[in-house]
């Protein structure tokens, strides 16, 4: 039993200590690899193209929060994401601030500054907007709370509906849901169902007016319907953490767009350490038989 | 007894249809005042030039939550600034969203986004970042509690010391509280004491490398020494709401800094519901021989 480590060298070091320190075999690799059938487990982001080599392989890990640029693995082999409560919470921070952002006008103030134009929009409490949240998992969770103890009047959707502290909506009520959303926040994962979600439809159920955070994943949104949306004025601005294509090229139009704010997918960085001992508890779990912390349903794609 | 209301004229309806309710006479605008006698208490952002014309004068109210500008007023007429919970929860989402800009480095990604740059910085927890707070009264409070639930390991700096729920410097160990604090936010009335506050020899207690997000008052910060601490690196950005002059002008060097972030004092705006409810606050007080809600101590000048 053995984990194969094909993810950053620079993480390396941190991860093989760890493992050493909890008696973990770990081969730090494809090249070190002398005996195929000890490899048990694999933490990549971007797999082995060929997994058929390993023929005792149980799980692949990967090492970011995202797995839908995943291919399918062979039968029988469970497909894990990393749960790391540092990268939730730096999420939940940049959200918090994008959030905030949009609320107090941010892009407005950003393009009068650059202007010299000292003007006032009108201020308003956070108690007077309502936030909506899709995606309400790990990251949702948490930004709801936070969101909720500013005094935002906060509800979420998430697929099941499934009760949180905040009011929830199923994804079959996603209307009822835009429609008293001032502030739209998306941390979804990105599946067949999700894809292009943040696209004409989405926005034209928003009260006009209304703003987008996004740090779910680049293919969510649909840039032309964001667009059209904010000259028709249906949305007055965005503030994105991911794009599709990543990096987003120099001279796509929303980088010179003065209503939409653009951080390069930073929102999170992998925390060696953290990957590390979610790793850790992975080999332990399938050595005692027992549910892999951050398994994900292929067939739901999350 | 009757309050003499010399503000907006577009909060008067509000103040008027409150007063009106609670039967407490009020007069709009000293061209309204028949009997000089009957004015107890005045609110008003610039007072009336003669006070001396109203013999039963007790309380002059300041409807902003300063009172720097005030001049001296006659023997046995205390000062009130307005309390309004609404306008400490809007500076606390400004100093929070400001505070997690620095903290998240938004000038920085704003730079690159003006040039197309796709480019990460170390994303850091909030955990590993000191936020120190200058001026701990009843905002620097909110803003403790909210920082101190993110994870930010968070202090305070106070005239007096007194307990908060946060570690608190006094005033006469500021060096030692710089020598602690990665992100400084000031959040201090202006006083003859805290003039100039944010100047150099505060910038060079600091770790090198600190951010600044003042909401205070634009005569705390000397703008010379700010850019000077920037150019050598001993800050590395600053969000501020505050400036002096306000307006800030329109060539001001400050503007096109692209490591300084301004708003033109939005971090709060007065609700005129509230500023009456805490006139007929203080107008009961009055009555009753309480204590006047705000009362400001002139001789601390806040
Ligand atoms: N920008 C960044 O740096 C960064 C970093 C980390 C993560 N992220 C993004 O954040 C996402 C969320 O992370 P997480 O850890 O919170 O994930 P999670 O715990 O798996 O939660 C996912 C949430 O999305 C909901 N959902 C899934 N499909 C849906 C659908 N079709 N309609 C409505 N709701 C749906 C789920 O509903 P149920 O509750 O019903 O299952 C759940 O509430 C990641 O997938 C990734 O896209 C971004
Ligand atoms: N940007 C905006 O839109 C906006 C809006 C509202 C307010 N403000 C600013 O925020 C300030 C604070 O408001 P607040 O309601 O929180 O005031 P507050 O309740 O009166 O608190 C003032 C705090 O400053 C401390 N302080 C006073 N002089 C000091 C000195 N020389 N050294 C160290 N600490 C000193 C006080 O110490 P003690 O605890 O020992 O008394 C107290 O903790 C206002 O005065 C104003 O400048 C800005």
């Amino acid at each position: 039993m053995a984990l194969l480590f094909v993810s950053t060298a620079a993480r390396l070091p941190v991860w093989q200590a760890m493992f050493d320190k909890a008696g973990i075999p770990m081969i730090a690799g494809e090249a070190a690899v002398t005996d195929p059938a000890e490899v048990t487990a694999i933490a990549c982001w971007i797999p082995p193209a060929d997994l058929t080599r390993y023929p005792n392989l149980r799980v692949v890990l990967s090492v970011g929060a995202g797995v839908d640029h995943f291919p399918p693995l062979p039968e029988g082999v469970a497909l894990v994401r990393t749960l790391a409560p540092g990268i939730e919470a730096m999420v939940r921070d940049w959200t918090l601030m994008a959030t905030l952002m949009l609320h107090r006008d941010m892009p407005t103030y950003l393009q009068q500054a650059s202007r010299g134009l000292w003007q006032s929009q009108p201020v308003r409490l956070a108690s007077d907007r309502r936030v909506g949240i899709m995606g309400m998992g790990r990251i949702g969770g948490l930004v709801a709370s936070s969101l909720t103890a500013l005094g935002f009047e906060v509800a979420g959707m998430s697929r099941s509906g499934r009760k949180r502290a905040v009011p929830i909506f199923p994804a079959d009520r996603l209307d009822e849901f835009l429609a008293r959303t001032d502030l739209l926040i998306c941390l979804l994962p990105l599946t067949e169902e999700t894809r292009g979600i943040l696209g004409r439809r989405t926005f034209a159920a928003l009260p006009r007016g209304a703003g987008l955070v996004h740090a779910g994943r680049g293919p969510h949104l649909d840039p032309e319907a964001l667009r059209d949306a904010l000259d028709a004025g249906q949305l007055s601005g965005a503030i994105l953490d991911v794009t599709d294509p990543e990096p987003l090229p120099q001279d796509h139009w929303m980088w010179r767009d003065p209503r939409i704010v653009i951080t390069p997918h930073v929102a999170a960085q992998t925390d060696a350490a953290e990957g590390a001992a979610h790793a850790i508890a992975v080999m332990r779990a399938l050595q005692e038989g027992a549910p892999l912390p951050g398994q994900v349903d292929r067939a739901l794609g999350y």
